[in-house]
């Protein structure tokens, strides 16, 4: 038998954590076509009174889905220059808001990302700390290691880095998000739909835009797969 | 005489902001050896009760000298490797947070950099919304254009980058201060001493540390010298 002291009760607490259903989820989507198709799917509403500081362009969908408070968010538009607030920095900050405002139970990040070699459509990435053994087998998902970079385009130096650390899925922003996400102890796990194959022959900015709709439609399933797993399970259980 | 419409109100308390004395300004420093000079000069004193969220390890300093309130935050040591958290993430993160919970009139981003082929000791910047006309007279420091990448050492991607932009200084964290200062509307400057020339023969690493000492207390003198000259300014004066 185990002595119950400090450790053991503050594992004790851990482990409860993990054994409550989930009740709240936060999903973090890079850009608007990624997230309009799951904002639909689950009838989520802007919101109205915004949890975010005035001015910024991020944006807060939400709803309740069977037993699941629902929270999408996306960095929204930049305010000079009208493109989707892509990469690490905006990423990393909404995600940082959102975990305050919010006090999600678990964060999805999904999106589009590129792929190395491999032609797997999914690649689900997920903190060592946290692992879903049981979520990748039921939807059938393959996982994988996932590189983040601001870059589209990936320079020889980047792609050095992608092999020597074995990464098969290269996507702009889930590196951040899981920095917050550990910062701020909250499990999370990434679901990436593979738009191009960014060590192939045809140019990534092309490639990527022909796939973009076919993969978001991709994507959107398997976010409504992982939602609809996650249902009614507590942490421990994915 | 101008037409009272509200567009002219609106402009008119941006003036008035702009020409009230600075009362409270917010420096960020990615490293700790850069930060305990300036912590010293000040005498400021670490946060006891933490305006951050519990788990961080942002760590703020404050104190009053003569008519301004100082707040300097740095990341902190990185949790998992105790080395510091430099690079751009971080750095985003903490300034958000501390605008959020300072609510500060002036940010100074101050830090060490690398040059480019261009032998000044400090590089001034300042974001095309923000001049400091009087202050780069005043102290006889050179303004150039900063350039923020989240590597130590440059890419030929990245170099050709920044020569395409005119850049002059390079370092891992300006560009993400200025991104937050200008989501949430507050001015901000750059004060960067330059720690070795990556355009140069010795590689970065190694210059970078023998330089660090010297560098970082003519930074030091650097920060010094541009508060005092903020010190019963205002905005519009500097």
């Amino acid at each position: 038998m185990a002595p119950h002291g400090e450790g053991s009760e503050e594992a004790m607490v851990v482990q409860d954590e993990n054994r409550k259903p989930i009740s709240s989820i936060l999903i973090v989507i890079a850009m608007q076509t990624e997230a309009m198709p799951v904002v639909n799917k689950f009838q989520l509403k802007e919101d109205l009174d915004p949890v975010f500081p005035k001015g910024v362009p991020w944006v807060r969908y939400h709803g309740v889905y069977k037993d699941l408070h629902i929270n999408l968010v996306w960095p929204g538009k930049d305010l000079t220059l009208g493109v989707d607030s892509v990469g690490t920095i905006s990423a990393s900050l909404v995600t940082y808001a959102a975990i305050q405002a919010l006090q999600p139970d678990l964060i999805i990040n999904a999106g589009t990302a590129g792929g190395f070699k491999v032609f797997d459509l999914y690649g689900v990435g997920s903190r060592q700390s946290f692992s879903t053994p049981n979520l990748l087998k039921e939807l059938n998902l393959k996982a994988g290691k996932l590189s983040t970079g601001d870059s589209l385009d990936m320079s020889p130096q980047d792609e050095a880095s992608i092999v020597a650390n074995d990464a098969t899925v290269k996507d702009m922003e889930g590196a951040a998000v899981a920095y917050v996400a550990d910062l701020l102890k909250v499990p999370a796990i990434f679901i990436k739909a593979v738009t191009d194959i960014v060590d192939g022959d045809k140019p990534t900015a092309e490639e990527f835009l022909q796939n973009l709709a076919a993969v978001t439609a991709a994507l959107d399933q398997a976010v409504a797969q992982v939602v609809d797993f996650i249902s009614g399970k507590c942490l421990s259980e994915l």
